[in-house]
């Protein structure tokens, strides 16, 4: 036996002779195993903690044998008693390799960990931060060889972590010398990776060793709100959220408003760029309070936005975005200092990134989308709707994606509905209508009972109920196309018609009486005839520019649907079929990413390669453009109707029941002849 | 005759074939020929004039005829009859080929042009300068190709002038859309080289044609004073040149008081850095103003300074360079924004350039004088002394170069010297003193006459006789020298051993009266025998600082000698060698290189190429710290004397009389026995 004990690794499977004495982490270094450490196997850090396997391993062809490990050392000791090492834990620095071994690396040792994501439709995270920490003892100054301290620096990171070329903001390299003095030459910095190269810049240092922890923050500038989630950089996991109204909201309720505010009013664009900023601040001193982490520990920020939000945060006139050809300033994403954003409740050093956008109306907010659900690793065809104001909708597969915005109008928010509101407590958010009664019943954001449970009204005593939001406009509409009220042309019959006193006469048309609070000082909340129009044309909007780009790619069916967006998050996908917002697809097929911007956002934040990959991704999406498009128009009127009990919609068939009713509104709108769908 | 017209170009002797009809611009830029053009070739910029030759050319080997070039066009009449073209002068980019042609690029065309300096020592400077302006057209924006703006003025400079990479900070990014429309999608750009990389920084931006001229700032931080110099970046002229007092100069007048007062007082080193970026940006401002130009246009500064100047510049604490090891925080070059050293009065993407640090005791201004004086590039061995209260000493020929700091103290500023002051209006530069009568003469700060002629009396009046700066005292110490009023040890001899009643009697020593001003209120000017010690402590050191460099490459002599700095300018090399200040060289081997660190940094700001080099030449200079080589002590000891009439100074034998006295006074320093010269 005269070879060099055997080194297996899991999960790896790497294996490797090494002679007899070779430390765990320098094992697991030559093989290229991933195997943290931020002190370079000093036996400061604790981050190398590995698990040695003992016994039979018929699969890897190896016995191990107790004392295949080196004994605890002294440095193993100590940091037990200090800081407790889990039951058979070792630190990879200190075990050396004795004889054939087989070592497990936990998640936790991993610097590429996996962040699994809850639901299942969801892909997980590779950890791979920009910013890291790393340990280094500097060589002391030697005025034969008098270069500087910096550069001494630089030259301890190339030898021990393989870094070539560091750059650093003054002032950084103004607290380099006390820091390496008191130090004793040993430092941590806090080195940033760009995503384009090889450059690193050091963002912070600190004498000796430095227990910290890194954050970063994931930030989704939304027209109306903004969220931020602060992130481990380590761990990837969200410490703490927060959100606050985007205060532009003064300048314009919606983004063209806002264009025009910037376009009528000299330095307009200059105050709504300075009121993003502001609010952009003050959220991340909020947030690092209440993680109860300092400002200096907050290193880096990712920001996903529409274009508008997007040139107002980096102060661009957004005014070529409000009309023809709607061109960016810059399409590609832009890496940045926080300072240069006015972010002054971050480390000062700290960078910033903003994904690209990938055309006038499609944003970074939709390069996010793209990043989280990666429809080009999609090995089935997939649609995903990213609903706001805009739609922006994506098409593909691995071989090609493609990309629209759709002008959906803000009906899926609640606005120009006649009872419509923001997503509120007070808010109906969720309707049923039962088919026989004709009655409906409701739930409102703020309570988890529904309207005709016992306690709903002590629960909504002090929200009230105000109005009905996005998703329970659409619930509302759909359960009333079920309950037979409404007719495939979008017709609300007439009490008569559909054998319910909640359908009220309003001029010609009629409306459908959800919940009359005159008694309690509240509002009746109706759905219109104006409303399902409104809803009507929304939903033509998204269903016709999802049809654009099945006819571009020259499909009649995806495989799949995925609606994101904080509202997709809330929409019933059996309900979205009723209204025909989304092509016929089997109601399983749908699924909800949730907030895919800001989970795109967070992926970014907590992986490097991911920011060079959304770069590569959106270069390679085909945009095509709703507005000079002919077909959407056709795709437009087409999607007018909703869907019949019948065809188009199959897939409907045995779930739902879409009544064969047909309404006359006094020769009104009703008697115009039903336009047949192209696919009739 | 079926070959292509045979073009060739002087004064580069490129030559070559090319088809009829082609513009010379077009086959300057194929043959590679330094041909400057801003608009790329559109008759916009008329950078691109040269003159066609014609008649016989027997070293070419062609005949030029008449009609050789196409006929004047439209926008060459145009531009003439506007702006008017020199006699014999053609747009390049207009006149075409038609038959054999040779073609002079006058030095205003060429990009690359020599600026010729006065001096013979001095080297011209090759223009390479790293912002030039561009004329590019760019792309509009296409619906179906949605690529940002800056994207495709990015694909414009990448294809019209081979540019790969831009980035623009964000105040600049904010004005390219306007600009490239009111442009009609043609832009001037302002790009900015690294000398590192090939990237290039949108510094700002004009739409069409940008007639104007861009400017750069050569700034010599001393510390007394600091000098800029305003510099075309097109032909590398002085515009402007203004300079102001370093204010730091009340936080101590030297270096080390200012290290002294970093070190006791908090804030202090923040409080100088503070100082000297308000100087530097009132200096900015008033050299524009002074210039009639605007902040705008100057979109560069290159500082040279010593290590401690640098420090504070760059705002960091000085303490390190205090004490040994004399560790620099940074050593290479440090390329940033102008702003981050809070200059307002620039363009506000300005970009500042500093050069590398030697050592600790050798800074960027010593890294300036290597760049004018290039010692890398000399065939012979050459002396370099920059003298101020640090002397920094080069000493190199192509094979090798050394350096080494050597602490003269401030004698030969004028400071420590009983008479002494500052080189301002009133101080006595010059002195004589007859050799018979013992008599001196002077001239003072101010005015051109000496003290015996004519008017002498008038043209002081304003200023009066107030002391003797410097350079006065050096020519005072060695015309006593050479007068017979002080021995070769330095002593002073009494009025009777001189012979003149100017000697008197000072307790146990002498001194010689230069000057009586009391009857005219005025002070009386002596030369101590304390100040002769100080001036022989500040040789001494000098001379063994080059010794030790000597020492080191192994000689005993040099080939020649170059003495840079203000006060360099200033110094006699004759007196300078009388006092053993230099070794031993022909006086015609003695030059001044005038402000070479001044020089040098114009260099580094005219060419992006001598960045890249003196970054390369600073790295091969070898340093020597005089501070802990016991070899400087004996040579500083050994050189006290003042040279002999004979030996070791034979080049100024038959030059100057060194009279061959001896004084005794009276048991004093001079009894003490006699050092001798280890070459002796």
């Amino acid at each position: 036996m005269s070879q060099d004990p055997l080194v297996i690794f899991t999960p790896s499977g790497k294996r490797g002779r090494f002679p007899a004495g070779t430390p765990v982490l320098t094992a697991a270094r030559q093989l290229g195993v991933d195997l943290d450490s931020v002190c370079g196997g000093r036996g400061i850090c604790s981050k190398c903690q590995i698990t040695p396997s003992y016994g039979e391993f018929p699969k890897h062809g190896v016995t191990v044998q107790g004392g295949a490990l080196s004994e605890w050392n002294k440095v193993e000791e100590r940091y037990d008693r200090v800081r407790g090492l889990k039951s058979g834990r070792r630190l990879g620095c200190q075990a050396q390799v004795l004889s054939d071994v087989v070592i497990d690396v936990p998640p936790e040792s991993q610097v590429h960990r996996q962040v699994v994501r809850k639901a299942v439709t969801q892909r997980d995270i590779t950890m791979d931060p920009a910013t890291r920490l790393y340990l280094v003892d500097v060589q002391e100054p030697d005025m034969h060889e008098p270069s500087g301290d910096f550069q001494r620096l630089g030259e301890a990171l190339r030898t021990e972590w393989g870094i070539e070329r560091i750059s650093a903001p003054l002032p950084v390299m103004s607290r380099l010398q006390p820091a390496l003095r008191k130090g004793k030459w040993q430092v941590t910095v806090a080195l940033h990776k760009g995503h384009r190269d090889d450059h690193h810049r050091v963002l912070d240092i600190w004498p000796g060793f430095h227990e910290g922890r890194l954050y970063g923050l994931a930030v989704d500038v939304g027209s109306t709100t903004i969220a931020a989630h602060l992130t481990d950089l380590v761990t990837g996991e969200v410490t703490a959220s927060a959100g606050v109204m985007n205060p532009q909201i003064r300048f314009g309720e919606d983004l063209m408003s806002r264009v025009s505010y910037s376009m009528m009013n000299p330095g307009g664009a200059a105050e709504m760029t300075r009121a993003v900023r502001e609010a952009l601040d003050r959220l991340a001193a909020e947030i690092a309070a209440e993680a109860g982490i300092e400002a200096r520990d907050i290193v880096e920020a990712v920001f996903v936005c529409n274009p508008v939000m997007h040139h107002l945060l980096l102060g661009i006139d957004p005014v070529e975005l409000g009309q023809a050809p709607f061109a960016l300033a810059t399409s590609e994403s832009v890496s940045l200092d926080a300072a240069e954003l006015d972010l002054t409740h971050l480390n000062p050093a700290a960078r910033a990134f903003i994904l690209p956008c990938i055309a006038g109306h499609v944003g970074a907010d939709a390069a996010a989308v793209a990043l989280s659900e990666a429809p080009e690793q999609s090995e089935d065809l997939v649609l995903i709707v990213d609903v706001g104001t805009n739609a922006e909708i994506l098409l593909g597969d691995r071989r090609r994606v493609l990309a629209c915005s759709s002008p959906t109008g803000p009906a899926f928010e609640g606005a120009q509905i006649s009872s419509g509101q923001r997503a509120a407590p007070g808010a109906i958010e969720r309707v049923e209508i039962d088919p026989a009664t004709k009655e409906p019943r409701f739930r409102v954001i703020g309570s988890d009972l529904w309207s005709d449970e016992d306690g709903f009204a002590a629960a909504t005593a002090t929200t009230g109920i105000t109005g009905i939001c996005g998703s329970g406009i659409i619930e509302a509409v759909a359960e009333m196309r079920m309950a037979g009220l409404v007719d495939d042309r979008g017709l609300i019959g007439s009490a008569e018609q559909t054998g319910t006193a909640r359908s009220e006469a309003q001029g010609r048309t009629h409306a459908y009486l959800i919940h009359d609070g005159i008694a309690d000082g509240g509002p009746r909340i109706l759905v219109t005839q104006g409303d399902i129009r409104a809803i009507q044309l929304a939903k033509s909007a998204l269903y016709a520019g999802a049809r654009l780009l099945m006819d571009e790619i020259g499909v009649d069916e995806v495989d799949r649907v995925v609606l994101a967006g904080a509202f997709g998050a809330h929409i019933s996908p059996k309900h979205a079929m009723v209204l025909g917002m989304i092509p016929d697809v089997p109601l399983d097929r749908v699924t909800s990413a949730g907030n895919a911007a800001g989970t795109g956002a967070r992926i970014a934040l907590c992986s490097v390669a991911a920011r060079a990959a959304v770069e590569k991704t959106v270069r390679a999406i085909h945009k095509v453009e709703t507005a000079i498009e002919p077909r959407f128009q056709e795709h437009f009127v087409a999607a007018n109707a909703l869907p019949h009990a019948t065809a188009p919609f199959p897939n409907l068939r045995g779930v739902v029941t879409l009544p064969d009713v047909r309404f006359n509104t006094g020769g009104g709108e009703g008697d115009r002849p039903r336009r047949r769908r192209a696919r009739d």
